[in-house]
Parts: C-alpha cells; structure tokens; sequence
C-alpha cells in the first residue's frame, strides 16, 4: 500500500457566521472571522490517495489525473470565489475548514474511486499556522 | 548602514474591479480577480528598515517597536477585513498589490521616521508565486 | 472525526548532558548538543487534537481557544527560556526534544481534554532536519 | 512510543520510460517524464523511525546516527547521480517515486532494526506539489 | 517605481562539464555536478521587472501576462527537459545557474519589454541553499 | 555582474544585555532576550558574493569553496555554541543580529576578497519574521 498526495491551492473569501445571529452574538463566538464584509485566504489543499503500485508501470495513479480530478471537481469551484455564496455545494453550510474538509471529501470520494486507489485524507491549511485533517470518517 | 526586516501577516478579503465598468469588462481586464462575490488571501507583509546601529545596545531600532507600529497601523486596519469596503486609506482605490503597497507606505512612513531609521522598502506577496515591492519612489 | 492542528513557535537555550558524566563523556554521548555553555533553537511546535465537530457551529473546537491553553501552559513558560534551568516541569530531565514532547503531552493533556475534544499529536522541529512525534503511550 | 523523522535531500536526474514501448507510447502514458533526455530533481527524502525513549539519555536513537546510515545508504549512491543509470538498487525498475520509496525502504530498513528502534515511514517529495508514503507493507 | 515578482518553477537534467576535458578532469573542477550520466534539480525562477503604475486599473502590468511569456518563452523549453541537450538558447553553453539565468534574461528581456515595464532582475535557485542574481549587466 | 547567495545554519544561544546595568534595566531595554539563563535560535545565514563570470567554466567562483570558507570561518565557530561566550569574534559586543551580521562581515570579506568575487552581503534569519542585512558600508 502505498500513499499519494498532491497539493492544489486556491484563494477565497469567505465568513463564519449564524444568520439567525445578530453581528455582536456572530462577533462573541467566530471572532474576527465574522466581519460582515467578508475576509479571505490562500487555502492549501492536500488530498491524500492511497492504493497498489500498478507493477507494470510503477504507479498507484498518474497523479496528474489526480490533480486534474481535484481541479476540476474542487479548485474551479472555490478559486477567487466567495466560499459562502458562489460554492454549490458549501450553500447554507458554515464555512469553517473543517466543513470545507468534509464537503471536499464528498465531492472527491466518487471520482477518485473510480481510479486504482482510495481517497485517503483531505488536509487543509487555512494559515500558515493552523490545518484541519479528515479521514472520512 | 544595516536594514531590518520585520514579517507580518494578514488574511483579508478584496475585489479588483472599476465600478464604472461592467462585469464583463471588469473580467476581460483584471480576470478572476473582478469576481462580485470577492475572494480573499493571506497577505504577507515585509517592512524594511534602514539606520545606523545605537553603539551603547547594539541595535538599530528594537524590532518589536517597528512591529507594535505595524501592527497599530496596519494590521488592526486590514486582518479579517475586505480591503475595499472596511480600510479608510484603501476607500476609493483599486486594491492591486501596488495599490496596497503605496498606501501602507504612506501610513507607516510618518510614524517610522520618527525612530531612530528611515523606511526603505514595502514588500507584498498575495500569494507564493507574485510579490511586489516598493521603495517609496 | 476531525484532527485540528494548531502551530505555535518558541525559541530556547538548552543543553543534553548527565551531570554525573564528565565533559568529554557527554562529549562523545551528546556530541555539540552537550556544549557546557548552552546552544539554542527555534522550536515550532505542533499540537494535534481530534474531536466530533459541533453541528451548530461547524467546529470541533475553536482554534484560537487552544492556541490560548498551548501559550498559557507552554509558550510563556518556554519562549526565551534556558529549558534546562527556567522551565519548572523539565526540571532534572534530559532536554532532548523526545522529553520535550512527552513533558508537553503532560502538561497540555489535562486542559485540553475539558474541551470538546482530545489531544492527539505533540510534533516538535527542533531544526528543518528533525522532528518528534508524541502520540501519548 | 516515539516518531523520529529526519529529513535528507538529494539531487538526482531520471526518466520514466517501458524500454519495450516506443517513445509515442511511453509519451502517451508517463508523460513529459518519459522525455528520451531525462530530467530531475531536488528530491526530499523523510525517514521516520518509532521507538521507546531510552530512560538514562532521554533518546530513541541518536538522530546523527539515523543520518548517517541514510547519508551512507541511500543519499551517496542517488545524490547527482541518474537514478535510471547509476544506482545498482534500482537497475530495471520503473524510477517513479512510488518505487524509489519501496527500495529505499529496502535498503535502509535492516541496517535501521539493528539500532534500538523500528523503521516506521519513508516519504519522499518529487516536488512541493507531489509526494509519496511507504511504510513497509 | 514598483517591481513586481513572479516566481515560476521547473524540473531538469544537467550536467557541468567540458567536452575537451577529461572525466577526470572535469570531476576536479565540477565536482559530482559533472557526473556523465547527467543529474538534476527542481529549479525555481524568480522574474522581476518594474514600472510606473497605471493609475486607471492600478496595476504595473498584468503578472497573468508576465507569467504566459515567462512559461512561452522559457516554462515550456526547459522544464522535463535537460539543458545540456534539449534547450535550443543553452546549447554550447556550460549549463551553470550563471549562464542559465543570463540566456533567460537575454530570452525574456525583449518580449518584457514591449509591457509597460522593464526585466529587472532574474534569480534562480538550484537548491534550497543556492541562488544566482543577474541584473542585466 | 552576477551576484551569488549561499545558505548556511547555525544553532547558537545568546543573551541581550550590558554587564554594567541591572538586570530589570536590561529588561526595561532588551525585553525577553535579556533572560539572565540564556535562549537561543536556528540562525539562517545568507552570504551573497558578486563578481565577473569566467567564461571558460561558467563560473563566478565554485560555491563549494564559497561553502567552505563560510563554514571553516563561521560555522563551525557558532554552531551549537553560546554567542556571548565560545566565539572570540563576539567577545565585548552585544549579540544582535546586527552585530553578528558586521562581526560575520569581517571575518568573511579578506578570505572571500582572495577569490575571484567580492563580498556584497550578509543576511541573517533570527526568526521567520525578523531578518537583517549589512552590505560593509
């Protein structure tokens, strides 16, 4: 067994709030991440993929068919995007990267099924200083 | 003559674009960056410094002042905001890079030369592949 | 379950040493790492927890919450710190960064375990060549 | 139980290529890295081991130790060298990174179980978008 | 003034030797860069040029735009290739980090020029410990 | 033209202060640097030489010999050391970057001056977020 993993990377906003929340309840338990007029990051994304070495030619996968997957399923979705508003399929979801995580992991898992391997983890740092990991379960 | 450098970091939300123009003008010309919605980046900010050393302390300026004057004019102003609608000195400007760069010049340059060093440089990086730098002139 | 990671950074003197040995016997146990007159680095440190996330509020925990409890219970005790002579809980311990790491667990374990969630991970660099991972048994 | 990873890096040119196939076909399948003239890398290579502290000198194993068998093992015969062509432990096989972690592991795995600790994980980086994970089953 | 910065980034083989010298010869003043069956490296290229700011859009010039001829005019020719065989501007030349950056500065200088800026300075780091600066002259 | 940059690190301890002041004037000035025990860093140091190409080999200078100067005049007296203490360059001067950085200036530049370049630079990393640079004058 072997694990893959590429990075992909993508810059959005976006804002952690509850509608039914006034401003200040917002402010009180997300922070600055609430200001109402949205702030943003460079998200680093790695998806991790596991599975056999195919012996003929020494892959699990063409890892550039795993980056193509995730760009077209994930990055073209989320990149210089308004994760709140323009993303499908974080509609009506809190933005918190442990969301994010999980609904990539949703959008991903079907595909990369597909191919000669497992998704495996999905790992995403918000800052320099802080990541989330999900495991699918 | 000996040059400081102090790093800070921030996470906000922008848009590139002219009101006067259309969305799809606003697309050919500043592409996904003229998204409605905003997007968003983690800023990092390098201010440099330039002075002689204090010969009695062995410093130039003690970095963690330029650091509390960073962050007082700067920082406070721009993390977790959307540099277009919530930063006084961007009100009115196009939020290009260059644009930040110049305008965090202008605030820092009165309170900086007020220690014992002269601003030397701003230096901006949106994201990993694109920086820019200004040297006040 | 989702694993949050919060990185935080210190930067201390130490030295590996038993004090019953000689200089040279140290010397040949420790290498330079036993230098008599300390030597330091740049420690970053990274603090893994697990937890269910809260549907609410789309977090397991707020990061900013045990990033206070990592600053409170080790970095202020830590940072610009001699960790053989300063820092209480390292006291008559070997200040290899497998000690350091345990001695973290220990420390951060209890506070951490009052959230809503569990300590996973203690990852130490103590250079961009070395690090140590603590799972906790 | 303890994690040590010590990080080495090396230099090294390959191609990915069938000798049976024709350059169409190995161009259909691995790409621009089955260009006739090879290309390369600055390959990063982590070695994790796992152990029990040693309770007089509060170390698994001394990592100088680790890196010099790695240093002796693995980055002399592959550092500016043509992993294809030079290196007797990959002869006839496939340089993808999935197979260079397996012989490293190959290599490094009985020369590492003599010291007091146990092989657990070797990564290796082709670039920052790409790397592999092989942990001996 | 502003300077502006994109970094971009390829993998090749090369080899540093003289064809009329020795393997002997060429290994005393190149070192195991000289190996005949060639080695390699991730390279990273670091394009600056700088302008005034047009005040309408707020940009120097679009980094998009500096970015496509940066991948046109060198990218595309050198990346998964050797530079030794395969670069129609490097061949006759020593392939030193020296002479490449002074041929991609002599590639891009002319099309950089036809925006509304001037090439600046071209770096390229061979490894992580390594870089080169041209200016131009 | 072409200016050349080698890395080197160190992992050294020191302390602010001046003898003749009191320990709570020290950290009046100083702040946590003064801490009587000691703290310490990973110094990153980048040593930038500029000079004429030879055209024959390609070359400027080897930045094996570059390396090795640095490493013969520098490295191997500071490394794992205490700054204040092991290194007789030090001795009397107060260990701020800024001092390290003239201290390493002099000690480098009449050995660097012997090859066929001239020192340009002196950079050191203190942390991640604090650089200084010297250029001699």
């Amino acid at each position: 067994m072997i694990y893959l993993t590429r990075r992909e990377r993508f810059n959005a906003a976006h804002r952690l709030f509850l509608q039914e929340w006034s401003d200040e309840k917002n402010l009180e338990v997300f922070g600055k991440c609430s200001n109402p007029n949205w702030h943003g990051h460079n998200y680093e994304l790695f998806v991790t993929v596991k599975g056999e070495i195919n012996p003929k030619i020494g892959f699990v996968i063409n890892l550039k068919h795993l980056s193509k997957i995730v760009r077209e399923l994930i990055i073209e979705k989320v990149d210089h995007k308004n994760l709140n508003i323009d993303v499908p399929f974080m509609l009506g979801k809190i933005t918190s990267a442990e969301n994010i995580a999980i609904s990539f992991w949703e959008e991903l898992e079907p595909e990369i099924n597909k191919l000669n391997c497992e998704l495996h983890c999905i790992k995403i740092f918000e800052t320099e200083n802080n990541y989330i990991e999900y495991f699918g379960k």
